[in-house]
């Protein structure tokens, strides 16, 4: 069902546009039921795995709004900022093949009118470590924006809310959940699955940076999340120096961490907490080359299918 | 127009009352009309400030709503918090006899089934400064409060949205409008003028510890507010110090700040910044006896009504 989106800038249209959309939604839905709506925040750069969020968001809602912004908030360091991919023909192009009905893509402008804000929402110590020890001030950038994005696209006439977020980024999204739950923000998260490549490197948009050697070597990050996973599953203790051991034997890979955390709070399992007992996140941050890449994987003591 | 409010407790039933309520409002609105939600948080301890809070939102909207939760987020000191005045039901009574359809008094665990949150809403450098000083973390525990009871409270299929506060809380007042516009939360925020004693003292649900004594050294506080506005509208430069002199001379009042500020930063406005040009705030803090004292007044140069 591909479409050509409507391309927004400002949020007076984004609100106006969406209102007229889920008018004619609400038209057309039964007695009694509003139209939803569905938002995808993205910062462009998009592969499949935009494109898996979009497409869940289209089979979910009568109105999917995806945005596209480069948020200077959340970035540390000015060059990483600088060059980010920024491709928005191609990345209106993709949403439109996936359904989207309206792009958002503000410039910094409109979404700091009044410069840099004063008010931010903080993530606190959950935000302090992993991905946050390695990026001091990211994840208040990050909610910051993404709780401006949910309330710019608040449905002001629609009983359903919903957001969609890669499961990829665990701990952004861990973070998101926790921030709807500690603020009432009246919306649904939805988080979606990974999406790799054939050869398992996680689908990001910093993959176009890796040579053909440093994609070769990226692959131990899946490869050694898949066999810690299996081990799990079939009823053997987490061996986490095993796994960072095989990761230190691949020269081009630089290990910034790789631990086992609780999925909710994001707290890193240790000594008696291990072996696992409920699922937990294994999740794995390094460099490559001049690449920093993250993954992880959900571990379940005990789930493997039995084998004949 | 005396009513009985609608009391409820949880976050759930405020939303299914309040939603019930905006359904029968839009069934008498004007087509193309969405109904209207006023929304009133207060702390509880209610006096006529509060009133004047409630009855502007009654004139405006369809459907009123008051909160009351005395939120141990926004409180430095536990003896303080403890000693916070709770009057449910007289405060049920006043806000009945101001027109209030509902009455959300949640209890802690209603606000915080998680804990104390993780995400939290800062105020950042303007939270530090004046009440913020003197009252670390107070700033940020109040946004984040205001943030939840805001979403708590959002009208899920209402056009318009509105939340009354007091200008007696000037900083407050100034932050809450900044946190609505860096977050762009999809809400209006009205300010209402202070409320007085005939003796000039500003309304405070503070007052009530106050002695006899105390009442009376307490009125140095409008006096000297108002002849530093008065001054400043006949077109004389602001003399703080003489203004500081004057709190000085009364014994029972220890001073803690008398500052003119910028109205939307609250940056204190020095040296070259007076006399004052735009409208500027003069915010003031004091204890009496054990009661810290807040008020404040606008200023505007040459603002005076010609007497003839």
């Amino acid at each position: 069902m591909t479409t050509t989106p409507l391309l927004v800038s400002t949020p007076a249209d984004l609100r106006s546009t969406t209102a007229c959309l889920l008018d004619g939604a609400r038209s057309r839905a039964a007695a009694g039921h509003g139209p939803s709506l569905g938002l995808v925040p993205t910062m462009g750069g998009l592969h499949e795995g935009h494109a898996s969020l979009a497409r869940t968001a289209r089979g979910d809602n009568d109105v999917v709004v995806a945005s596209i912004f480069v948020n200077p908030l959340q970035f540390g360091d000015p060059a990483d900022l600088e060059r980010y991919p920024r491709t928005l023909d191609d990345d209106v192009r993709l949403l439109g093949s996936c359904g989207v009905d309206v792009v958002f893509a503000p410039s910094v402008g409109d979404m700091y009118p009044g410069g840099e804000p004063l008010v931010r929402v903080g993530a606190g110590r959950m935000g302090e470590i992993l991905e946050g020890a390695s990026r001091p001030g990211h994840f208040d950038g990050m909610l910051t924006v993404v709780s401006k994005l949910l309330n710019l696209a608040m449905p002001g006439a629609a009983a359903e809310y919903r957001a969609y977020f890669g499961q990829k980024d665990a701990q952004q999204l861990a973070l998101i959940r926790r921030m709807v739950l500690d603020l009432n923000v009246p919306v649904r998260i939805e988080g979606v699955p990974i999406v790799r490549d054939d050869d398992g490197l996680a689908l990001s948009s910093r993959n176009r940076f890796l040579g053909a050697e440093d994609h070769r070597a990226a692959l131990v990050l899946s490869r050694v999340l898949r066999s810690v996973r299996e081990r799990v599953e079939h009823g053997r203790p987490l061996d986490l120096d095993a796994a960072r051991a095989e990761i230190a034997a691949e020269e081009r890979v630089d290990l910034d961490y790789l631990e086992a955390v609780d999925p909710s709070s994001f707290t890193p399992l240790t000594g008696d907490a291990l072996p696992v007992v409920g699922p937990a996140l294994v999740v794995i941050a390094a460099r490559v080359g001049a690449v920093r890449l993250i993954d992880n994987t959900v571990i379940q003591a005990g789930s493997a299918r039995p084998t004949h």
